[in-house]
């Protein structure tokens, strides 16, 4: 099993954190990517270092990606080649586990139409206007897409997440 | 598996969060303790209730007790309920998992004696001073007690918490 996340500085330290060392603990190999190789920081100013940039990902090597929240997803959207990575993922029906702002990335990349997903709050109604229904509640998982809205949902996140994990590998 | 975690203003956010949402994915129930019941906060300022004070916790309905580190070991050592709590546990050889400044409260304790056990550098020096065989590895296992240095060896300490958590079930 081999997860890529995106992200960037401002993610949400706990939403990134919590995931990244489950999936250590499980044995799997995690890339952290960002618009350069640099250094990440969240807003409670716990770092990662993004060892891999975005244009130089192959996404065919990764069986899962992950995005997770805070300020990063609204810089993450902007980037081509982070949106291209998506559109792979779903192409390829790869599971997408995303918490918070992280859905902003997939609207970004126009795949969330007639799917159902959840996020932060703020983020339900752009999420709606691209097509997406919402729900209000822990996590939702709709084939290949997993999501959570904020860090309390985290438990209840990763028992979704590591079931796909699973699947997959 | 039920699961009392003792702490204080102070903690090390990442090292009280991952293992309680890891204990939450697993479907056990956590209590955090402290001083008073109160919302306690980290030293990079997640918050999280203490819905028990230590001086109400009756040790014999917990199967495991989670030490996490920061600054918040340093005042519940000064805490005898919360040394009493440790004492039982040792006396019951029932698990104890601690990591960075967590061994402080264990040493107040007076339960470190010949045992084997990693902590926070700076704490190594009182944590051998008590008698204690200090290793500078990421995780350490001696009987009932896994102990780990700090953030970055949350995943091994896991994978040997839940090894421990699934033994005691």
């Amino acid at each position: 099993m081999k997860i890529l996340i995106l992200s960037a500085d401002g993610f949400e330290d706990m939403e990134l954190f919590v995931p990244y060392y489950r999936f250590k603990e499980e044995g799997f190999d995690v890339d952290v990517a960002s618009k350069k190789r640099q250094t990440i920081e969240g807003r409670h100013d716990y770092k990662i270092e993004a060892n891999r940039s975005f244009d130089e990902i192959n996404p065919e090597e990764y069986d899962m990606l992950f995005l997770p929240g805070g300020k990063a997803p609204s810089k993450v959207r902007k980037e081509d080649p982070a949106l291209q990575i998506v559109k792979h993922f779903m192409d390829k029906n790869k599971p997408i586990v995303t918490i918070c702002h992280g859905p902003q990335i997939m609207i970004s990349a126009g795949v969330v139409h007639d799917r159902r997903m959840t996020c932060w709050p703020d983020v339900a109604k752009e999420l709606k206007e691209a097509g997406a229904t919402y729900e209000d509640i822990e996590v939702v998982v709709d084939g290949n897409i997993v999501s959570s809205r904020m860090p309390e949902d985290l438990p209840a996140f990763m028992q979704e997440v590591m079931k796909k994990a699973k699947v997959t590998v």
